[in-house]
């Protein structure tokens, strides 16, 4: 069931990294119980605090990253007040109203490269404080943000410092979105490490699926308590996996050796390969990412023409003539596939 | 990490049956695309349209038994619509309030060795319509019931032909959760077939996590087009897999060569085993169920004891003295634990 | 545009008792600030706390009570929370999922004469406690009644002191629904005052819309700041009416002169001459409520006879030969319509 | 309980139009049916449904605005859908969240003038449905406009016409909340009769509250049975009133005689005498808006100034020097306010 075209249209196309396929295997007929009380599940729980440097971390395993998105801002938000986001935030675009489901409001500001500010967040809740009618309107209770980013850019560290700051001086929390984070963590030039992100941030996830998994996303929550019956949450909202220790075995391997701080590493050489080749045959970036995603601007015929020989993302048509096309690169990224991608661009 | 008691809790404390981890294997480093547009999920949804004789029937899969009990009730009912549900039935009690969640009230009706009759509806539909305040009321809108039951019983297929006829008439959906669905198909003197179900049915779901599936449940419509937007459903309630092949992968095995059909069949044997030897030492059963679920009856002290030596499923305490606990097998139970336990008990 | 039956269906047939409409015109074209920043809001606050003797309370002007109850659980309860309620509670029965559509539970419980006792909460509580799935299940966090209940009749102290006891113990709130408590508070022998209730409750509305009022539910929080942001709840649920004055003059007025204590009684006597001569005449009753409602078991003929001269409230059919129809008296019921009433009967 | 200030800051300060009241006390101690069954909100649809031109309309009197707009917009949506708005509708801004209480995205365009046009429209459901993950996405489902807008302006017919076709190509409602259409109404140059917004809006509401009434909204579907069940999600929405027919009381009197037409007269001419000094005076408008709202752009000090003798209301400050504020005329407005205002201006 192969596909002729090369595939490159994003980083979730294969299964799990061979390291999680075979302590899956390995520990596949033992019996342990249900819903993350098993001793795997544990472990990795363990190993997560530590590579967080948060020893007192809460840490919960769910499935994928609108489930983990919706359960954690349902959890942590009050009924009266919504999330801050990027008007291209996950949340804000492409997660078909989980969070208003959840009856919660996604307060859009414009991004820059993806990214929110301190200054931008201070200025929403100055004018939500500021205004007269404040008691009719969404209080703005958490701000969401995403590291890669929707468009592949990485927060510095002094941004993410700058935007802790601002939230802890506005009493709000600061939530994390990693769907991607391995590929951040493998950037050259990124200089935010877990540990930074568990005292920066209140809550966030590390993605699993895009990084290696078959599946799973890890929740932390730096501050042991922060939400109360998180796990009846997690169940009401449907995310809470039976057989927990599937989740628990892959992320115990994926924190084992610190392969999660290596797995982004082919994807993100790959992409640097590409993107030289892209700059050396003259295309054009909609936009430049440093992570497993690059952003082509093609205009339509060419677009048309290469998406018979590549299967690539398609982002978005800024305008009638032209179309933007994302190339995903992931852990499982090979040189050949690479030659070839560059042998068709 | 295995525990020295010997561990009879639940159904789904193993991975996956073998012949499915085989194929996860062979399959894992192949590309295919996100969300269930592969072709290992086109596959698996023709095997399974094929194997219930409904070859019109819209197949989707989702994660886990909650998580797809909300999506489709949500998705079938209408805003002013509750469902009808035992009161022992899983939405009515173990789900953490997620069909309250999506906005909609369960109307429990008592239960009968875990089922509703064809009567009670009608009752129940008949009161609401005889009623002048029914627009003040919540409408019924489908039932719910579970093959087996809460309880491990089936229905007959005379009873689900009643109940199918009663909902028929009364214009509401008949959903049927088939968590355990395997089981109830390998029981001798099971009468009710995946063709029947999908007769009778307006929606139901193959269970796979405890049917030996790492996870997974695959939600049939027999009806096309029975749910509009359906996928966006899913994605809205957070139970869109990324990797969605991942379950296209196991349902593809568990329809090859009829395993879904035989892999109920070692627990159905072995549960048999226990209960002749549970007869033969005169324990008693809280009530009689033919699937792969026992529930003894215990008093207080013997269950204590037990519960040294068995790990067992608590289930309820029907007074001061008694305690009913939970001996469950499966796909995956062998003789020499069968063995074993007769051995303590 | 009246009537040729006599009409004893409902206590809101008519509009406002005359001192709150000789009020409302008094103040009708003053202009005031809106959403209860009022003056007229404010005394009427200011009365309420003192009738209740709760100087601390919280007091918030709704509009009816169904709105009311829900929004007063939906803003109290935490997610994972459901509350409890007698399965013949208002909640439970005839506000159409109103509180699933906020997301929560209603917990029934058996009731007796409609209402609920410490024993049923201790032992729900309990229950759940114990349970060792409690982390699936809705926790109970609320639990609801009414005084008088849905079948007319009242909580003594005693009753209403060990409910409350029980609720601090398990540390969850008590609401009291007040929807007709001008005629609890009128009725010989109930021993619960305003005070009472407003140390006993962690939350109650004084009914307005059937005890004197063109509408309106005035809520109590007895201890300030136990409900954060209720306003914006109230907005956010649609509750917030803009002329919030006219609620408050109506309070205003109702709380003037103690005559809240005193509109339920012409309703009292009313009733009471009918009950007796609904004695007398050899009725039979369905049950006893001291209040102002009186419940007719009749046979299916008679019932319909009745309901040709008389405009009375269907209440259920308990069996397939007899009706329940509701006789209700208000503080607007005249000598009158009595005399005619019994005439007829 | 009066204001030395003059108060300028709304039109819902006042009670109800002296016309309203004297039906009101008239009919108050008449005896009718509940829930809007009554002959007086039946006699008010009949009008209203005359005033329409739309002899097939289904009409509903609910009480208040945010309320209506919640009620219809999730009455009408289906889960998967969400409803377009300017950033500046009253529906993105001042509801404290209700559209997303109730599961849907309030998707927002630029406003100009408060306003949305048909090209917008277009442009925001073909971007959708040229989307290739429209599926992961929030269906446009519905536009939401109001007349006269947050800022006072109005939509010509030509607009309106272009709006809705715009919608009727698309298949999705067109959704008109008329707070203040009474003052639309009256507004000389306004080309957009009741007729008109009947054939061109498959939902709209009459407003009460902010034009003559003590509350209440008149929904109108002018297509017969275009919302099932209506009255339960009214009822579950907790927007029932039990004496629906002080509502309708309150309408049958507003579209007597042509009082809806009138009322907002007294309001537009006032508006264009304080408009006229305030030209005459020097006075910036932060826009220029014909009907009953005037926006005053100012500096700091003279907002403070102002605010000193006048109470108006808080609009925004749209920067560091400036404030807006919102004078407000109405029904209600006197030539001695308006002198008087003028003095202090």
């Amino acid at each position: 069931m192969t596909n002729d075209k090369l595939l490159f249209a994003s980083d979730y196309m294969e299964g799990a990294h061979p390291a999680l396929m075979r302590r899956l295997l390995e520990t596949n007929l033992e019996k342990t119980p249900g819903y993350g009380q098993d001793g795997y599940s544990e472990s990795a729980r363990a190993k997560i605090r530590a590579a967080c440097a948060a020893p007192e971390a809460d840490v919960f395993f769910l499935v994928g990253g609108t489930q983990t998105n919706a359960t954690v801002i349902d959890a942590v938000l009050r009924p009266w007040q919504g999330v801050i986001a990027a008007e291209s935030g996950h949340v804000s675009t492409h997660e078909a109203g989980a969070i208003e489901y959840g009856g919660h409001k996604v307060i859009t500001l414009p991004q820059r490269e993806g990214k929110l500010d301190a200054a931008q967040v201070r200025r929403c809740v100055d004018a939500y404080r500021g205004d007269e009618n404040r008691e009719h309107m969404v209080m703005p209770g958490m701000v969401y943000i995403s590291q890669p980013t929707e468009f592949g850019t990485l927060y510095a560290l002094a941004e993410l410092e700058a935007l802790s700051a601002a939230c802890r001086e506005a009493g709000i929390a600061l939530y994390l979105d990693g769907a991607r984070l391995a590929y951040a963590l493998a950037t050259p030039g990124n200089d935010v490490t877990l540990p930074d992100i568990a005292r920066l941030c209140d809550a966030f996830y590390i993605g699993g699926t895009k990084c290696g998994a078959l599946f799973g996303e890890a929740v932390v929550f730096p501050k042991r308590g922060f939400v109360p019956h998180f796990f009846t949450m997690v169940k009401q909202h449907g995310a809470l996996l039976a057989k927990g220790r599937i989740a628990g075995v892959q992320f115990d391997a994926l924190f084992t050796d610190g392969l999660y701080l290596e797995i982004g590493r082919t994807a993100i050489e790959a992409a640097e390969r590409i993107r030289a080749a892209l700059r050396e045959k003259g295309y054009r970036l909609a936009f430049f990412a440093p992570t497993n995603q690059i952003f082509l601007l093609l205009d339509r015929a060419r677009a048309t023409a290469l998406q018979e020989k590549l299967e690539l993302s398609f982002w978005e048509n800024p305008d009638a003539d032209h179309t933007i096309l994302r190339i995903a690169t992931s852990w499982a990224t090979t040189k050949e596939d690479v030659d070839r991608l560059i042998d068709v661009l």
